[in-house]
């Protein structure tokens, strides 16, 4: 049955993460959920495989080959999650007579895109989401950039900027010249004027930078400065295009300064695409994080905590004489609720055992030897200072609850 | 673009979870992985899709009709996760020289089966594993089936029985006679019998129900019994086999009281499968819950908190003129980590406010009309007891701090 030399290796553009990584998302995952549940938006999940069809519905050829497509093995014709915009689209229309309208939801989960990867792309990758359905005031898109705002500060970001514009402000410019605007960040001025020029539209980018924000922009800065919000952190920005044609009103980007891997999120008002299945006009806005580049600028700016191991103590195992020592310590530490894990080999030698506390960077470990057991007392060694004390029994708690 | 018509519908044996019950599911996933990890064991995640060779490694053709596999956009023969032992095992192999050993790790990730639907099965479910690989000793084994206990009892479980037992007391009995004997609780002794003596095994009931445990098994109720364990939650039941082959000692099942859809959760010790990919044996012990199975036991017991709904107050708006004041009310209640929502649509009438806080069972609503804004007050409105009260505005916040 076993099959021996079978390559161990993860698909091109999957990762795994291993537990050191995980808890680093984690920890970014769940200070983005507190923060979008404290604006009553709530969770919403929906299935990794869909019918293709309902995938395909929004999206032009060119996405449908980035699309993880096959048959199933009831020749239904299915595909991957591609992205959580379309599932919030058929959501919506499915159960429409039991979502309370604004349906404000946040969905974070995998997304597969047969993308070619490069730095910093991957073909699996979670999305994080809020968008609020049914509503059509700009205030729904200021609360959406406060969210934005305050999940950014809570993650411990200080200095960025929330560009925002207004897709209207193009209304009389053709699509083509809005594609080359957009590059502006990337390639910088010169390059985009001279693309403009090519196609006799070098006006624009002059006409754009001089324009005035729109009513509905001007509106919702304002809203952002009556709910707080720092005025560094955002700005109107003519120039900003976002790349995505299904915006209908309001975009906004978010750059985070001194991080070189790109905008960390971004989003805006799109009032034709949740309405799809529902064949009516619903109006939306949303947002979404790009986790890996949120990822990717906390560690730059050092944002995580600086310890997120879960362990607070390794109860070592002297001999297996003195295993029911060990035992009862554990069972003392786990009744006051402090983390503690017990080595679960009673043959291992103590070196060993204090290796994978290392290893697993527990801070404090404790041993329990024939004079501890005889005294009735425990030994506590603090694995960073290397500083070791015998403590009582009743006594040796209360290190670990500092 | 929009193409009309399309059948808003989930695959089958798929599932949306809309906001009550992802709620609910979040609530059992943060109480498990909080126990998990006061215990030392840390989170890891695998990709969904892997090279389907990987994940046939293990399983015998029945199975492999039961994956989805498929060819990718660069002809690679893949396969969607179908459980997260396999995943583990190649974990294990490509990172040995990482990873602590031992291993303790949880994995709480969905997992893939195109089995036929039916009640309590699902194509896409969610499993809950958590595994310790690299020890051999049976203080391994009591500590996995310590950590399912103490996961039942801080989902609020009392009755269960937890029944030990180890594949080495059938050492003797050919695999079709177990395989008998695994239907005992589901067909009863009788049909048990029957079938056994159509295989001329008819004594076979009879001699494992007066098995004594093994030593092994001895000693694993000994440390439990050390661990603190209620006496009540745990037995030696010689009959139990588990259906999976792969269990090379101590084997275990939960079986909770008053809950007839079987078991909840299972494990055991499988020293022959890790090392799959190392190419060397590697003891492991682990367990799983069937997370569908928790989920409808808590329902059918009424585990769940009363009250999962996260946000607190929603502050509406009375007109678009006194917007403003109602985004002071909301930034004071932020400011003080209220969970609060304010209404998005400053032209509803106050009455489709209020039915929506109802909707979404938020226990308060804010109002703030000509008169509150006026006299400085806000009227704070209890939507349960249908009682409102006028506060000064320094005293509103009180109220929602009990």
């Amino acid at each position: 049955m076993i099959k021996t030399m079978i390559k161990t290796q993860t698909l091109k553009g999957f990762r795994d993460f291993l537990p050191a990584e995980v808890k680093k998302r984690q920890y970014v995952i769940n200070t983005l959920k507190k923060v979008f549940e404290s604006y009553g938006f709530e969770p919403l999940e929906t299935p990794a495989l869909e019918y293709e069809e309902i995938l395909l519905g929004k999206y032009g050829e060119e996405d449908d080959k980035l699309m993880y497509r096959f048959e199933d093995n009831g020749k239904r014709r299915v595909a991957l999650r591609y992205d959580q915009t379309v599932p919030l689209a058929r959501v919506v229309a499915q159960y429409q007579n039991e979502l309370p309208i604004p349906f404000k939801r946040y969905q974070i989960q995998n997304v597969w895109r047969a993308e070619n990867t490069q730095k910093g792309r991957y073909r699996e990758l979670l999305q994080c989401d809020i968008d609020t359905v049914g509503a059509s005031s700009p205030l729904a898109d200021a609360e959406i950039i406060e969210v934005a705002d305050k999940s950014l500060r809570m993650l411990g970001f200080r200095k960025y900027k929330i560009k925002v514009n207004d897709r209207k402000i193009f209304e009389n410019i053709d699509l083509e010249s809005i594609k080359i605007l957009d590059k502006l960040e990337k390639i910088g001025p010169e390059k985009v004027e001279e693309e403009l020029a090519r196609i006799n539209s070098k006006e624009t980018l002059n006409k754009i930078e001089n324009s005035k924000p729109l009513e509905t922009t001007d509106a919702i800065l304002k809203m952002l400065k009556n709910l707080g919000i720092n005025e560094n952190n955002y700005e109107f920005s003519p120039t900003l295009a976002r790349g995505l044609d299904y915006y209908t009103g309001t975009i906004f980007e978010i750059k985070i300064e001194g991080y070189s891997g790109g905008s960390v999120g971004g989003g805006g008002r799109y009032d034709n695409l949740i309405g799809l299945f529902a064949n009516r006009q619903i109006p939306a806005v949303g947002f979404a994080f790009g986790f890996d580049r949120l990822m990717e600028a906390m560690e730059e700016q050092n944002l995580f905590p600086a310890n997120l191991n879960t362990t607070k103590v390794l109860v070592t195992v002297f001999s297996p004489e003195l295993l029911d020592n060990s035992i009862r310590v554990c069972e003392i530490l786990s009744q006051n609720n402090i983390n503690q894990e017990l080595y679960v080999d009673p043959n291992a030698k103590m070196e060993k055992q204090l290796k994978y506390a290392d290893k697993k960077q527990i801070p404090y470990v404790v041993i329990i030897g024939p004079d501890e057991a005889k005294n009735n007392t425990v030994t506590v060694k603090n694995l960073k200072t290397r500083e070791q004390k015998a403590l009582p029994f009743d006594q040796f708690l209360d290190l670990f609850k500092e």
